[in-house]
């Protein structure tokens, strides 16, 4: 029975980066994702796809992965196991578009069980705009509430408050963008059993595609100065901090020497740093500063 | 008397930082050092120095700090205390260029002090060159090899493989640069007594400007493609992953609430990333990535 199940969800998530890979090639209209096949020394490999210069996506990854083999000893500590191997899958994306207006995205689904029994699902989706239109937010988060809503109604306050914590710069002191939903180890010890939480990880993953094709689609065509591609930069930057710095996926996937190039398609195709950059006040930066803060109530 | 220390030793580095900060704008022969003065919250402060738009130097920090307090819980575990204040004091030098031709420099000299008696120096100096001239590496490496000598001869061989350890990007298995010398510690206890200890960091403070210097005078005005600006900002992107990944200082600051934008002119200012870059064979940047290797004797 659980052999059939993890290979069920690996299948299911290569079709849903099939899908994904398909819906933003046929909106952007001209960027095609390129492919990589590997495999782990250790057990498994996946499938990287790298999207750069499209007409709206600058650059953007979104990979499938299928791995296997002994438990990195830091996780058996943590679950205070001898011995016991693992099974992980997911699909990851993250894409920085061109445009400074189309906010950047990430997306992650993975199911993660163990020889000992163990399983859980993780994940979410996040939006970084560089600058954070209140109207673009809100509908983020009401169509991330739906999403949620059809599976419990506890999930999209919960997991939208793990986002706000999660995805925080704590030496900038400030968000990594607004936010989304967040969510790690679901299963029967928290309350979600096996059917339910793969029927919710598989409509946030099928959530994604209309999310950010609205976003691409509505402000691919807003035009913009140099002074906001610059603001794009810096924001970029900050990407790079929490990325480097803080994501537990990112640390998670250098420890245990995954494939560096498809652990870092996350960084951005260019990020700038300028010293004590200030915003001036009453600018849609300053404004955009202010709403990068946790607990605000988007939808 | 260990009062008088720690301030004798704090007032020759705000010396040592006013020297080198004027060799460095007498040498780009345009940019200037903005200062900023800051206090830390639990005592002491500093004073940051960044020139941006020089000449020769795009982005550059030159920072002395002292700071003193209650040590900070990682430190007081590491070393099995159960409470002590401490005193660290230290610049903190990095440099990029406009010029590929010209190398990254970072030096670091610090001297750090407890109230239960305990001190140590630490320090270093070492080059990131985007392109590795052999002549240049060898040069540098003679340079430091001589500060070393007229004070220990173990002190290179020692210093050179740990900044060789140290300065490693282990998920791209590269070397930063091309090292230099490193270490940390420095005290009776690892064989060096205060005297000793102290007239080398001098020394290897003192070496920085006639070092970088003679580097940006040399090569300023070597013609550079766009091609080989666009290598250089890969490389940058490489310096970015191994401050935020790996860097102790940094991760030090970040954790203790030091002063962020002090901590992070080490940042360039621009960094790209290119999925999956690929040098052609036989190319100056192939032979670059071929010498960023651990235990090549430079010198």
């Amino acid at each position: 029975m659980t052999i059939h199940r993890k290979e069920a969800i690996a299948e299911w998530f290569k079709g849903l980066q099939d899908s994904i890979c398909k819906a933003l090639e046929d909106t952007d209209g001209k960027g095609k994702f390129e492919q990589d096949v590997w495999e782990r020394e250790g057990g498994g490999g996946g499938r990287s796809r790298v999207l750069t210069e499209g007409n709206i996506i600058e650059k953007g990854g979104v990979n499938f992965s299928a791995v296997f083999g002994a438990t990195p000893p830091k996780i058996l500590e943590a679950l205070r196991l001898e011995q016991a191997d693992f099974f992980a899958t997911g699909v990851s994306i993250v894409l920085h578009p061109h445009n400074p207006f189309v906010p950047i995205i990430h997306m992650n689904v993975r199911y993660f069980e163990m020889t000992n029994g163990t399983w859980w699902f993780g994940g979410g989706i996040d939006l970084t705009p560089h600058y954070v239109e209140k109207e673009d937010a809100h509908w983020f988060h009401q169509h991330l509430k739906n999403v949620c809503d059809k599976h419990d109604p506890n999930f999209y306050p919960k997991f939208k408050t793990w986002a706000d914590d999660y995805f925080y710069i704590k030496h900038r002191q400030e968000t990594r963008g607004i936010g989304g939903i967040f969510f790690d180890h679901l299963n029967d010890n928290s309350g979600v059993p096996f059917e339910k939480g793969w029927a919710f990880v598989q409509a946030v993953g099928s959530a994604f595609a209309p999310i950010y094709t609205y976003f691409m689609q509505k402000n691919k065509a807003i035009a913009y100065t140099e002074k906001e591609k610059q603001w794009q930069y810096l924001r970029r930057g900050r990407y790079v901090e929490f990325n480097l710095v803080y994501d537990k996926g990112t640390k998670f996937g250098l420890d245990t020497d995954g494939r560096t190039e498809s652990i870092l398609m996350s960084l951005p195709p260019q990020a700038n740093w300028v010293y004590s950059f200030q915003t001036q006040p009453a600018t849609r930066e300053a404004a955009t500063l202010d709403l990068l803060k946790k607990g605000i109530n988007w939808a």
